[in-house]
This record gives structure tokens, C-alpha cells and sequence, in this order.
């Protein structure tokens, strides 16, 4: 590998060498070395189109197109010398494919510049990442899924601030959490289809006089299309962005059911337990089995957010076309892009190991009154009270209950009756959990009839 | 209005009042107010498919939907008082329904709960708003292409960091930005369809036992369908988070275009003159004409990007279903919805108004060797030279250029051929500006042809 | 009061007016007149220097400091007039204070500019604040000892990653925040001796030719001294930007203590119950009791930390000296401010009112093996085994408990002497939970002897 | 090296052996190993505690003391083998000095947790840094300083919205920049004397039973006493946020610098000229000499406040004590500090290296009416006109030249009296930019006596 340094490159017009911290802070191969293989896909459909267009000859297009396989190969198995003189992963390729296959190399620069290049690089790394999200995200959804199926019926406290509201299913809960990351799907979809768009080819900012064809390489690399416009290519970075806030919304849904998990783990709650893979122990107490795996993922959207605002902070009041400034966004999306794929992944295991323990959650769904809202319904839909009267009678009793040590459903019919009159012993139909969540049957509520429905949509969907 | 405490409907439960302190952080009423609309069409739908299902009788709900409009004109001509005690939008609107049409009021609530009312609500606000957006951008990209169509074949200095670096067209710098904002407005409908779901039904979290019809209330709303989750449909707040991020990102667009025009305000640049309607004087420098309007923008990039880490924020980490901390989601995202429009009307109203320098550009265009990459490019076409070789022999006749204080076309033949001799006169023939500019004719590229081709693009995709 | 435009003030500059969204998008009235009363102490301020140093007239100076009283008083009943057209309070002052006295109102102005007036009253608002949070602090930290010292020995489990790891003391965990809050009271004072010098008198951004006595303004105004540098002086917002980043950290400090009171406050732990005066029911679940205050409180810190975010963005790259993206300081400012102080307000109630269930808190202190550690230790200590070796010996008992479902002090001596034969029954005095706590007296311990020390010391701090 | 699972290490109660994700999202050896150095720090001064406590042997105190240097040493040289499977630095090192001293290795971790550990060596690093950037934030003020002195009385324009305002002079600027710098500098002492507390010896959270000394080990590592209580200190990370914010703060004043670098740069401002160490070339514009180091710097405020926002929101709403959440907080940290420091230094040398154009600066100084204010000030002090009308008087003059094309100081006498009859001559006095800014000689002010006082001091606080 070439040691000299790609000052000296860009001609005589330097006197001075960059000095260490220079070099330092300028530097981007430490990184950008990422996107060799990205780099390389953009160099030999750019070569094969100068030659198809006439501007280098085909033995010149062939050459750099197998010297090219070459580095990569070197990359691939390591044997490759990165050099950080040699700045960025595009100089390095380059020197190395001169080495490779001597003069040839200098042509393949032609009608296109680094601006262009790292672009096109960056959105094919940027569009692969947003692919294995697709994948993770789907594989989390099928867990999740499995898991409804299973516990359709099983009966748990649904919350509302951190209080028992009204006994929900297993799978519905579950079904939630189906519902974000399927909206976070979705949205990878979009960002996905607004990016594949190819800058390859609006060279340093202006285009080309060259007679390129921008459509063919566009074509090569698996975009829809060239983007329209050159000082828009080189100084775009909301592919970046986009993505950096689905992953943020995702992180987030990931932080809320992790903070579940953490909750639902503890002595008090007891609802699930977590598999000993993703749990570890303590250095002093050896009793403990912590959910570090679900703390983690928790923490999570911290930094891949962080990253998100790190880069929306580099973005802002940067005038036209490129900025150095931009060479800052790689790092963020390379650290928030591992970091959602190994949440995502943690998450699938967890979820797919996890264990829901039944007679917990059913025990404490039945706490706490939690079946005062069907009393109150039952009042209106019975005794054809107005809600809020109802909702009055409702309270009463359980003021009554609570004062007494019991629940609802073990209150007398005289006690009922005390507080209004007609009120007839059919009410206690609806007071256990069980009758609770089986009359919920609004399209998309709780009962078990509704939650299969909804587990067998997505099975269609995941197929 | 009645005056009595919210805390009192809650039945007799608590014995003690909420002090001020709670009720100033507790209470809604003050930011809520302005989703009195949505509200009542929320309950206007609601209470027309309760008497549809059977659930009321038709006279009730006739009552209550009179009753509304009733409500709503009182709060829309500022007649109507609202009271800090009731809290919230829904339970002033609720207690005046009880006030103008009596114990019908009662039933109104049956089968929902205000976990999905207030989540109806807000979802109905910011799917105007972003109607709102969709306007603001495509008002602020036709100001824009109008600008283009003028000025497509002025010629300016194109930069990358802040250093002229190749001629570029006025026309082409203003679709850049077209690009931008439309691909702003393609988030925008994008979100627009993904948040576009009914929530009205999910009612506490749960779904209810009143056979209500969800289908009926969400296509009364304009929904496409109900949400298919109760948990989901009352937890959920990716539709104000994506709102967010698509508006925070459309801000950073909208802070480089500031950051250029207050830069090309400057005495030193000269490139634009603002209109005295977006300008401002000050109190002590008679002389200054000072760009507060594109100052203003480009700080609003801060405030709403606030806003979206506001509310990520307050999401972290949250459980199912609803806590309480979601109500600090709406000052959030209305103060964001404000500025973003404030500043895409404030733009489009500088955009018009403002004036090219044709002369500056074209002179700042023409400095600082910015014709160096088309002599480069003619060494490869002409003389065969490799890329990396012509860009060395012209950094060499830029270091002869500075040195002798003269601009590239300035050298003799003589001085070019001092340093290649194979070069030709036919080279001072791509050394102007404006063949530049012309020659850059690749897809996208900066040439007047190219760039006339997509103002006709953007016309009829604006008709 | 003037209506006539601030505009027209400028002097004939301008030809057109601004318009609407001119007028919308840069007037600060709205927000601004929140800094009447520092607005005027500073110009009465600047008057009486203006006369000490002979460049006015003591009787101008006299008429125009009570000209100003008058117009404070007129603001403080709320008969002020304030108009946008005016579009700050600085000018909506003077055009007032020029009704009021006439022309001598127009000599107020001298040397000075609104760049250093806006500086001035804005340190002024903020170090208001600054002592606000000091007080709000304080009475929070006075509530948290207080409970720690009614609890000074309550046992309750220590938790890490939500599992029961040893038991600690009330009062201890109560300690553990009052070091977090007197931190923060810590930063607020630092910040507050950083930020108290004057920017009065630093014009526009270079000074003044007036012979102006910077020193007589800041002693008036309660500064400690003049700022150095006139450029610095209009520019800076660091006061601003630490301000929000002390009531972030501090806001973060609230919501760990706000996700402890509602975890605590579930039906699964009941470690607290939190008064009526900072719950709130529901308005379909009667018998639910929401720890809604508790909720706000941690979402606060979202708002909060938004407003740095803000901040930070908008001064992110602004040149000196002044740019009107820094009109965009005030809105986070207040808002922040404002919610902090109602975050520390509410807190300190909910502590004052809250009701730690004993009998909870020991029963889980028992539980989960939480004296494991005190095991492992003892066998270090009294058999001299290698920590590690006592953990591993540690570990098989509590896996012998488990199995045996009974806790460590329940199981036999012939239980542990099969693990290690060593062990005798002294072990059990290690055991209990009173003894556990009782025996780390390590300082900074749990014991509720280093607890009463500890809450000695803060009692004497807070006098 | 041991090449075992830690998990084998917490004891027999993990039946499975995590797998390869959670060790992936678990491990922070890749990390943490940067605080190697602290970490033995640590633990030797623990052992000596140990034995001067009487808890362990002295010969095994000396033996571990001797071991952990054998460790230290071997890390230093590259030599030692790091395993993930030991997750983090403090297993690695203790399996590491077990295999160097054997048993006696069993003993060091008495009395002490991997929470204080943590906490102690993460504090250590952090109290590092801030004394690296006290460092660089000295080197910078230094540099600064030099180029006040240099350019005490070189005139440039001072901007306001980047508008000429009044001309003020190179020093002053550069000054105004010490002030900022001084202040962060100001930050980091403060933070580090709030920090400088020892969490050694709280263990787990709770402290320990062993009668360990607590001042011994923080006398030990230089902190000025122990916290004072354990719960806190293993879940305290405020000295990590503060040092985030302090650091946040610095890099907004790097970029607001550096933004006025990149535009001095420009081809229209030609107000500095960067040193070519510190600016680099481009791939395709040979003629470009970009401020590449600046961009970068100028960007450096987004990666270092996205740290911070990464760990506030990581640490929202945690319950105490320790969670693995708080794991994440090391990265951020470390990539943040790097960045500062690189900036600082980067800064510093484009600072030393940089040519300020006097002609450019003198010229621009002149041009944009900018001595209006001091015709205003004359006609206030000399013809004692009330501000507002002196103000009025100037916008008719400026008005004048505009449409003369001249300056303030080409006009004649008869054009002033035009506008108002009692202008004299001595006028001119005070309309020339060396007049202008030596009268600036209010406290703070731009007049080059005044910025040689202040040269002055700051020269002798940084002897």
C-alpha cells in the first residue's frame, strides 16, 4: 500500500502537510471503512457505464472492474492496509486499485467526484441497514404473535398509570406491541422507497459534461431512479435522518416494553420470567437474576436519539452544497444502526423465551376492582342509568367494598341494594374477569374472540 | 358554566380537594381548549352511532348533536367560559352539554372513555395540521420553481465549503431546495396515511360490552378504518412523534435557506436583496437593513426539534396503557405546529420578494478559479490525460494564476504550455462561466436546459 | 397608548410596512413583557447613572424614574396597554414613559442599545429564578430529611435493576435524594455567581463614547461587577443555556424519585400511599386512585431538557454579535423555568403527604434472599473463605431455599453444613433483616445510626 | 487468560450460558478497558485499606498491590488478552491478577461491589478529562490572547445579524471569545470540585458490615472525601452529565467561532486566511483551499450535545439504585471527550496559525455606513438632541448617501445642515472608523486602550 499522503494527491498546491491533529480530526477511513463494500459497487457500475458511454475503453472498464474485485477481496479477508493519509475509504480503494492495476486506475475518477461518491456510498450502507430492520423487525412481530396465540385468553391487569384499570388478555398486550413495531415496518417501507434514489453522477455538485448515463447506474446499484437534482444529491442527508428517527420511534417502543419486562420481573409483580440467557447475576448477591438484557434495550433509545440529534444539530444552517460538517453523520448512523439491530434481536430472544406466569397475572388482574367499569356499564345497559349516575352508584360500592376488606363481586345483594335499589342478583354476571374481558368484543378490544381474529390476521401477514 | 370541582364527578372517592399546586400541573383546560372542535365532532359522530347501534334512543342523540353545535358556536365566538376546576376540553364541553340540554348529557359517554376521546381528539388536530403543511410546502415550492423559471440560466457561484468551487445556475440552486420541501411533503402524506386510524372505541383500554360500531364513528371522522388494538389506540403517540420528526426535519430545510439568504444579505456577498417586509431596521444603527425574518427561521429548527425530543422523551420507557404523562404531548406539538407554519409562510413570503443580484453572482461566479474542474475535464476529453494527472497540471496553472493576481482565462498559451505543452487554444473556449455552466448538461446537472426541464416538471405537478 | 408602528421608529428607512406574518413571526411582546418589572429597574437604573455621570439632567432623570414607576404600577394592575406593533417591551416602555413625561423620555436611550438592554433584563429574570429554584429546592430537601427522619430505621428492600438486592433503610433511601437535590442546589448556586455581572452599558456590541459608569449600573441592579467584553456581553447566552442544563439534571433528579412513587404506589408493592390532595380519579374506573401528579413530575424533564435541546440548536454556529435567532432564548427559558418550579412545588407536597406502609416495605425486605450478601460476608469474615469462594457457597443455599421455597434464616444447620461444614450457628445472627441494616455502618451506610448522623448534619445545613 | 464465562463465576445458578446476543449487547470489556488505569488505581488503594484495616493480611495486600502493576504494566505494553466472556475491565483484571498471585487475589474484592468499582473508575477517568480540558481550554485562551494583543488596534466591522453594525477592533473580538472560553473553563472547575467525591467502599448500595475506611481510599485517589451515602453514589451519574453539559456549552462556542472562520474565509469576506495545516484540497478543484478543520470543529457541537441528550434520556426516570442501563453511559462519555479535546486543540492551532487581513478588515470596517451610531451619539452630546430624534436626523443622512452612493464622511456640510441646520464641521470628527473606535472607551468597550487593560489581565491570569 501507498504510505504518501493524499495531500501530495491533490497537487502542488500545498506546502505545508497536515500535522497530527490535522490528521486527527479530518481523517475518516477509521470509519468509512464500512462502506468498502459500498464503494466498490459504486466504482465498478460506474466504470462499466464509462465504457458503455464511450468515455474509457472496455479493456480500461474490465481492468478496473476485476482490480476492484480485488481490493475487495483483500478487505474482505483482511489482508487489506488501511492508511489514514489516505483520508477516506474512496482514496484508499483508489490507490490500492492503482497499485493493482497501474494507470487505468486514474480514469476511473472521471465525471464523478468524492462528493457523489460518499453519497451514493452512505445511501446504499443506509439502505441495507433499513432491509435488516425489515428483517428484525418482522422476526419481533412473529414472536410476539407466537405469543398471543398461546396466551389468548389468559386474563392480566391491564394498566392505567401503573394502577389496575380493567383485566385485559395476554395476547392483547402482546398485540399492542405488534401494532407499534408493524407501524415501525411501515414506516422503514417509506423511508425506504424515498431514499432509492441514486446521487451517483451529480459529481462535485454541478453534474457533468461528461456524456454519462445516470439512469444505467442507477440501475446497477438497485435504485429507482437518479435524483434530480446535483447540488440537492451531494448536499442531501435526510435518508440519514429519516433514518435515524424511525430507528428513534422503534428504540422507543422497545424502551416501553422493556421497562415491562423490568417491572413485570420484579418479586412484587412476578407476571413473567425471563430466560436465564438473557439474565445475568450479581457479583455480590448471588440470589439476584437480573433483567440486564431488558435494561439494556431500555437505555437504548438514548443513544440511537442521541444520534438522531447529533446529526439534525450538524445539519442545521449548513449553506449549500457539501460541508465538511457532513462527515460527522456517518459515525451516528453506524452506531444507532447496531445498536437497533441488536436491540431488535435481544428483544425477539427475550420474547420468544420469556415465560407468562398465568396464575400471577390472573390473581392480580382480579385485585384492585378492576371490574367496577362492567358494574358501571351493566348499570347503564341494565338499569338504563345516564353513565355518570352509574359511574356514582359504581363508586359508592367500592368505597363500600374497600371498607369492608373485599371485593366487588363478594359484596351481598343487600349491600348492592343499599346503594341503589335496583340492582338485581344478574349483576354478578359481569364482575369476574373472565365474563370481563369475554363481553369486550368492540373491533379491536380485549376479548378472546377478537384477539385470535387478530392473531390470525398477522399470521396471513407474516406468511 | 358550572364550577364545581371535576374532582367531585369522580364520585365521592376522595376525601380531600386537589390544592392549587395540583391543579396547576394536573389540569389541561388551558392548552386542550384548542382541540374544542375536534372534540365535538368527535362526540358529534359518537353520539349519531350510539342511537345507530341502538345504544341511546334517536332523540337523545338529536339533542346531544344540536346541543353540540350549540357548545361549539358559544366557545367559537369566545362566549363560553371555560373553568380550570372541570380540567380538561372534554369535561367543560360535557358540563355545558349538561347545562343546554340536561339529562341527556348523561348518556353521551356511554361506551368511551376520555383515554380514547382525547386520543381522537389529537389525532384529528394533527391530521390538519398536516393538511396545513401540505399547503404551506407546496405554496412555499411554487414561490420557489417561480424563482427557478426567472433565474434558469443566471449564473452564480456554486460552494462547498463556502468556497466558490464550480458555476452553477440560480435556477438550479432554488430546485434544490424544491427538492427538499417536496420531499418534505412527502413525508407529510405519508404520515398523513399511516396516522389516519380511529382510536374512537378502544374507550378506557379494553374496548367495551356496548356493541358500539367503530367502522360507523371512525368513517363519520375520516378515518380510512379503527385502530385494531384498544391498548395500541389509547398508548399510542407515533403519530404526534412522526409528526415531529417530519416537521423538524422540513425546519432544518428550511434553516440552510436561511442560513444562504442571511449570508447573501451580507454587504460582503451582495447576492440577494430582501424586501423591507422581511426586514427590520435598528434602534441605534439607522443604516442597517437587517434579515430578522430569515434569522427567525433559521432558529426554528431549535424549537421544534425541542419539541420532538420533548415528547420522545416523555415516551421513553412509558408501560401500557395510558399514564398520565402523555398530556404533556399537546404544547409540544402545537408550539411545533405553529412555528413550522409561521416559518414556511414567513419563507414563501420572502422567496417572492426577493431580488437576485445578477450582476453579483454572475462577478462572484466567475472569481476564484471556478472554472478549474472544466479545464481539468478538458485535459482527460481532449488530451487523454488520466484524471488524477489533469487535475495535477491544473492545480499547477491555479498556483501560476494566483501568483501572477489573474483569473485562469487570463494566462497566455504560453503560460499553459510552460506547464503541459500538449494544450491547445480550443481550451479557453470552456474557461467562461456560462459555457461552463451550458456544458454541464448530465441529468440533474446545472445547465439552463436541464434546469428549464424540471421547472416544466414541477409546474405540472403543481397544477 | 401609541399604536403607531416601531417601524416608523427606525426612522424613514423603510418604505413598506412589515406585514402580517412579518409582524407575527418577529414581535416578542407576547412573551417579553413577562420582564416589565427588570425591564424598568433597569432604565431607572441607567437613568440615575445617566444624571450621577452629568450626561443628563438630574430633574430629566427624576421624571423619567418615576415616569417608569408609573408605568410599572400601570402593568402590575393590568391597565397597560401593550401593543405588537411596538414589538417589545423595551419600546413598549418607552412609547408609554414618553406619554407619560414627555420629551425627556427620549434621553433614556442614550448609550445604550436594546442588544444590552435585552441581555440585562433577561440575567435579571433568570437570576430571579435561579433563587426561585434555590427555595424550591431547599423546601423539598427539608421535606425528604424529615421523612428520613421519621424513618430513620424502617426497613425496606434496596433494589438494583428492580430486584431485591439488600435491605436498606427509609430514611437512607430518602438521603440518597436529598444528596441529588442539594447537588442541584449546589449547581444553582455556582450557575448563579457565574452569570451575576452586568451586560448594561456594552451598546449595541462595542461600547459607548458617552462616559458611562458600568460599575454604578451593576451595584444598583445587584450585579457583581460589569462584564468585560461588549461584544461578549450582547452575544452571550450562556446564563440562559446553564440554567436550563442545572434544571435538566434536576428535572431528571424528580422523575426518578416520580417512577419510584408510581411503581410504589401499584397494587403490587404498596410501599406508599400518596395523599388525595396529588391523585386523581378516573372518569370510567371509579375505584382507581392515579398518581397523576407523580406522572407530570417525570414527564417534566422531557419538557425541560426539550428547552436546552432548543437552545443549544438555535445557538449552534451563530456569529457574533447579536442575531435575532436569539429572540428565540425567551419562550424556553419561561417555560422551563415555570415548570420546574411547579415540579419542585409538587414533589415537596406529595413527600410531605405521603405515607410510607411499613409493614409492606419490611415484609419485601424479606423477601428474594436479600441478605444473601450478609451471608457471603460473614463466612469471609468469621471462616476466613476468599470472597469469591463465600459468594459460590452463598449461591448454593439460596438455590437449596428456593427449591425448599423457604427463606435463608428458615433453613436448618444441617442444611448449611451440607453446602460447607464449617458454618455454625451464629449464622443466623447475620440473617434478619433489622440486623442486616443495623451492620453497615460503613460511612455513607445504610445503618440507622450513620442515618441519624446524616440527618443531623442536613438539619443543621438547613437552619 | 482465563478464557471462562463470568457466568460461570456468579455460582452455579444460570443453567444456560448467555448467548451470543446477550453477550453482545451485554459485555463493555470493548469499552471499558479505557479505564484500566483508574480501575487499578482503585483497587490498589482498596487493598491497602484492607490491610491497614486489619481486614486482609499486609502480605496479601503487597501481593495484590504488586500483581495489579503486573496487570497495569502487561495492558500498557498491549500484551494482555481481553475476553469477553469476563464482560467488563474489573473481571478481566481480577482473573487476570488471580492467575499472577493466586489465592490471595479471592480477597480484594471484601467489603466492595462492582457498583462502587464502576463508579469510582468512571469518576477517576471523568476528574481525567476535565483536567485535559482545563489544559486545552488554557492553550486556547493563550492563542486567543496572542492575537488580541497583535490586533489591539486593527479595525474590523463589528456585525450584527451579519450586518456592519459600528467597526470594533481584532482584539476585541478576539477577546470576546476568552470570555467564553474562560467561562467554560470557570464550568470545569466547578464541575470537578462538585465531582471530586469518592464512591469506594458503598458496595453494592447499601455499604458493608466490614470496618472499612472510606477517607483512607479517597485520600488515596485524590478525592476530597467519600460520598456520604451509598445509594447515591452507585447511582449517581450527574459528574458524567455535568461534564456532558460543561463540554456541550464549550462546543457551541467552538462552533459559533468556527462558522466565523468558515465565512472570514470566503472569497467574499477575505477577512483571515487559514494555514494550509489546517485547511485541505479537494478531489476535483484543485484550486480550492477549504476550511475543512473548521467545518469539523464547527460540527463537533452536535456529536458531543447528542452525548448528552443520549445519557439524560438513559437515565430519565431510572428507580434507584443501580440498573445496566447506566452501562451505556461510558461510550458517550468517552466519544465526547475525545471530540472536545480534539476540537480544543484543533481550534487552538488554526487560532495560532491564522493571518488576519488587515486591508480586507479595515476596509470592510469602513464600507455600510457603519459610523451612524457615532453621528447619532455627536448630535446627542453636542447639538443635545433626545436620542430618538438624533436617530431620526442619521436614517435621513444615511438615506443621503445611499442614494449618492457615498459614504457618511463624503457628504458636505451643506448636505447635513439639509437635514438639520446646526450641524457644524467638527462632525467629521467622528465619522472615521480609527475615530469611532477609540472613542469606545466605556469598561468592556472596543477602544484599543481598553483592550490592551484587558490583554493585560488576562496575560497575567494565564502566567
Amino acid at each position: 500500500m501507498s504510505d504518501k499522503s493524499s495531500n501530495q494527491m491533490w497537487g502542488g498546491r500545498f506546502a505545508a502537510g497536515p500535522d497530527a491533529i490535522m490528521e486527527a480530526i479530518n481523517a475518516s477511513i477509521g470509519f468509512d471503512k464500512r462502506m468498502a463494500a459500498q464503494d466498490i459497487a459504486g466504482s465498478r457500475a460506474h466504470a462499466a457505464m464509462l465504457a458503455a458511454q464511450g468515455i474509457i475503453t472496455s479493456s480500461d472498464a474490465e481492468a478496473m472492474r476485476e482490480g476492484l474485485l480485488t481490493v475487495l477481496s483483500e478487505i474482505e479477508t483482511g489482508v487489506f492496509q488501511f492508511s489514514t493519509a489516505l483520508e477516506d475509504i474512496h482514496m484508499n480503494v483508489e490507490a490500492r486499485l492503482k497499485e493493482v492495476i497501474g494507470a487505468p486506475a486514474g480514469r476511473l475518477h472521471t465525471g464523478r467526484s468524492r462528493n457523489d461518491q460518499v453519497a451514493t456510498d452512505f445511501r446504499l450502507w443506509v439502505r441495507d441497514q433499513l432491509d435488516a430492520a425489515s428483517s428484525g423487525l418482522t422476526a419481533l412481530i412473529s414472536a410476539l404473535v407466537a405469543q398471543a396465540e398461546m396466551g389468548a385468553d389468559w386474563v392480566m391487569p391491564g394498566f392505567t398509570h401503573l394502577q389496575t384499570a380493567q383485566p385485559v388478555t395476554w395476547g392483547h398486550h402482546m398485540l399492542a406491541y405488534v401494532e407499534m413495531f408493524a407501524r415501525d415496518l411501515n414506516r422503514v417501507q417509506d423511508a425506504r422507497k424515498r431514499m432509492n434514489e441514486s446521487p451517483l453522477g451529480a459529481a462535485a455538485l454541478a453534474g457533468t459534461s461528461f456524456p454519462i448515463d445516470r439512469d444505467m447506474t442507477a440501475l446497477a446499484l438497485g435504485f429507482d431512479r437518479p435524483m434530480a437534482n446535483s447540488l440537492d444529491a451531494v448536499s442531501d442527508r435526510d435518508f440519514a435522518l429519516e433514518f435515524l428517527s424511525v430507528a428513534s420511534i422503534s428504540a422507543m417502543h422497545l424502551s416501553r416494553f422493556a421497562e415491562e419486562l423490568v417491572i413485570w420481573s420484579s418479586v412484587q409483580f412476578r407476571f413473567v420470567t425471563l430466560s436465564d440467557r438473557f439474565s445475568t447475576g450479581s457479583s455480590i448477591m448471588p440470589q439476584k437474576k437480573n433483567p440486564d438484557a431488558a435494561e439494556l434495550i431500555r437505555a437504548k433509545v438514548g443513544r440511537i436519539f442521541g444520534a438522531n440529534v447529533a446529526l439534525m444539530m450538524v445539519m442545521k444552517g449548513l449553506p449549500l452544497a457539501y460541508s465538511k460538517d457532513m462527515q460527522e453523520d456517518k459515525e451516528q448512523v453506524f452506531d444507532a444502526a447496531d445498536n437497533w439491530m441488536l436491540a431488535l434481536a435481544a428483544m425477539e430472544g427475550m420474547v420468544k423465551d420469556m415465560t407468562a406466569n398465568r396464575t400471577n397475572l390472573e390473581a392480580a388482574a382480579s385485585a384492585g376492582f378492576s371490574t367496577a367499569t362492567d358494574l358501571a356499564d351493566w348499570l347503564v345497559r341494565t338499569l338504563d342509568l345516564p353513565f355518570r349516575d352509574a359511574h356514582h352508584v359504581t363508586g359508592s360500592l367500592v368505597a363500600m367494598a374497600e371498607q369492608k376488606g373485599c371485593d366487588l363481586p363478594d359484596l351481598s345483594l343487600e349491600d348492592m341494594q343499599s346503594v341503589h335499589e335496583a340492582i338485581t342478583a344478574d349483576v354478578f354476571d359481569v364482575l369476574g374477569v373472565h365474563n370481563s374481558v369475554a363481553s369486550r368484543t368492540s373491533y379491536g378490544g380485549t376479548a378472546p374472540v377478537r384477539v385470535r381474529e387478530q392473531v390470525a390476521r398477522w399470521k396471513e401477514v407474516l406468511e
